[in-house]
């Protein structure tokens, strides 16, 4: 582990901003990160920049230090980012005028939360503003459904999603056995599976499904795909099947991808060159339709794609995932408090009966960049997820409910 | 109002089925029904018939006379029809096979869980049995999520279909007002837009969409469309926009319907003659893709479309839904204990202030094949909903989160 090096009191203003995909507890480590510094004798103002990096940029901040406690409780406990977020990639000069505006609002701290993405960012501007001679500290504080941060034994953010893909897949198996047929739901995940490999929680002595599993960790076959659906329609009368919107051909391509160029049909992408997948329902209909061609034209096929409903439902919330995203916030500001001069903060898990977490504090450069996938003891011949994961995600999404068939 | 005759005690069993579309609460109005008619000395031995009428005409029953308290009340809380469903639509001569299945097994009395479609399979199988000497006392418990049943101030169903609109609402809307951009959600509703509509409840201070709501009961014109989108857009930077699936032009055509023909897709029709409109992303893309196209293809434009997510889903249930299904259960039992040869037990409002309902049966043929739309006073120049739908549907989702913005 890279060492963490430390520095002397230093007295200025912190900022903090939300970065990438919004989430349903990224506001529970604005304000642990928010209340835990108005306790720090070390910072003055604290100030939200608007829509990440862009607010930063614009000098488009707002002051939070005197927003009032019952008010902070309640955006903690309001899902999507209260400061608004950006996919922007700063560039070295982006990043200098970033430096340039802080240095002028006399910032010395900064804390962002996001991503993989964003955690690069966050050591750019830190580097930048070192380079240049003006002390920022810098802290990331993860945050991503899709629990693709190595370090980290999972990030705030993914419990709640998780715990949506489990109770729609528990409904939707349910809705499947009470009208059977077969019925593709494509969930959250470019290159990590874990979001779509959360949906073995959904299955319950009432309601088996789903019955298959594709991660973006394996490649998807669609002959293999065809086999897999007709083997457990014919045993079962029905099918329930969880996809990840990243799986892709043996080349890497992404199926959406392909889908999209044999429609002619633009692809659009990012400022870090990540094609889009949300926000269409186009590779669920796409295999839907597949099934139907190969397996026969009056099959009742359906698709449901879950879209942004995963990452920002209001009311469908981890009670840990809530507290821990309170808790990292916390630990990113006692980590500036101690004269860290950068940390992402990561959670390990120390315990799983009681379940326990910490938080620690490592150096940027060991989460920037990377990528984190699902471990491959979880993935089952490439079509189904081990009930293994159900002890790894169970303690993350909460008690679920209680379900009973007749 | 149609009298409803009362007849002579008869002895005999009972059988109960569910039909139709399942919802979050159907299993509520099953245990009412059968916790009721469990203290009912007219009936002997209670059974549940699997897959609606399937399970009639081919004799699957099973007997629930003596299932677990405790066990009942876990069926009560699972989602979806726990006995199966069915969208077989039984002409005469399938009636008859029921009817003879149901004398052998002396069956007396018939409760019914279901929309319009399904109160007129009640009412069909109910004469049929009549006409051939076997007495056959129907009754049919309304269930829809689209709310589309007359006689009734709203069905059991829809109040847990529209909570999961509303929190999906308000999560999507925070999540666009974060990441700026054009949102598409397509949501359930072939005739009747009361579960488009309750995304009004989404609106806070803290998240004002959805900015356009398109519900099937106005004539849906692509080119208002655009322009609505572009107004709104221009003004505020975003736009969240709700439609229902089964929005139509002119003529009365599902615009789902075109672009399936457009496409060359088949179009799938169940027994009714409903054109399939769920389980396919479709129209959302469509809709995305015309925005791209009128107003810029560098827009950052998404559609989700809630499919079957928002009829299922495990864990967003309305406590006032949970307990009306449940009580209109016990009030079709309570219906032929009181010697009603048939009845559809309707809910009626009786206060606002408190809210309070009653349950009140009426003749069959009152509800049966009878469709209820979105009274012209909510819909606002065919592309908003009146905030007076609120009052109307606030009591009916239940306490939805408290949201706060920065």
């Amino acid at each position: 582990m890279i060492p963490l090096p430390t520095g002397p009191s230093i007295f200025g203003n912190a900022v903090i901003a939300q970065s990438g995909g919004p989430t349903a507890v990224i506001n529970q480590s604005l304000v642990g990160c928010l209340e835990e510094l108005r306790g720090f004798a070390g910072v003055d103002r604290i100030f939200g920049a608007r829509h990440a990096v862009s607010g930063m940029v614009s000098d488009d901040l707002i002051d939070l230090t005197d927003i009032p406690t019952a008010t902070l409780e309640r955006i903690a406990n309001t899902p999507s980012s209260a400061l608004g977020t950006s996919r922007d990639k700063p560039d070295e000069e982006y990043c200098e005028r970033i430096f340039e505006k802080l240095a002028a609002r006399k910032i010395h701290y900064f804390f962002y939360i996001g991503g993989n993405d964003s955690s690069d960012t966050c050591r750019i501007i830190s580097e930048v503003a070192r380079a240049k001679g003006h002390e920022l500290r810098a802290f990331h504080l993860p945050k991503t459904i899709d629990n693709d941060l190595v370090m980290n034994d999972h990030t705030p953010g993914f419990g709640s999603a998780a715990r949506f893909v489990a109770c729609a897949l528990m409904g939707d198996s349910l809705d499947n056995k009470a009208l059977p047929g077969i019925k593709v739901d494509v969930i959250m995940g470019r290159h990590a599976g874990f979001l779509t490999a959360a949906s073995v929680l959904a299955r319950t002595p009432a309601g088996t499904g789903p019955h298959l599993i594709y991660v973006p960790e394996a490649t998807f076959d669609l002959d293999r795909f065809i086999a897999d659906v007709d083997r457990i329609y014919t045993r079962e009368g029905r099918c329930v099947i969880a996809v990840s919107e990243g799986i892709h051909d043996e080349k890497g391509t992404p199926i959406a991808v392909k889908i999209a160029e044999s429609m002619n049909t633009e692809v659009e992408r990012d400022a870090h060159g990540n094609v889009q997948l949300s926000g269409s329902g186009a590779l669920g209909d796409h295999l839907s339709s597949l099934i139907k061609e190969r397996l026969g034209s009056r099959l009742r096929v359906r698709a449901d794609t879950f879209g942004y409903l995963q990452r920002s439902f209001a009311g469908c919330v981890s009670a840990s995932d809530a507290r821990e995203a309170r808790e990292s916030g916390r630990a990113a500001a006692r980590a500036a408090a101690e004269g860290l001069l950068e940390a992402s903060i990561t959670i390990r898990r120390t315990g799983n009966d009681p379940y326990a977490v910490e938080y620690v504090p490592v150096a940027l450069s060991e989460v920037a960049r990377k990528t984190r996938t699902l471990e491959p003891k979880y993935i089952v011949e490439g079509c189904d997820i081990a009930e293994s994961f159900r002890e790894y995600a169970a303690p993350l999404v909460g008690d679920l409910p209680i379900l009973e068939a007749l």
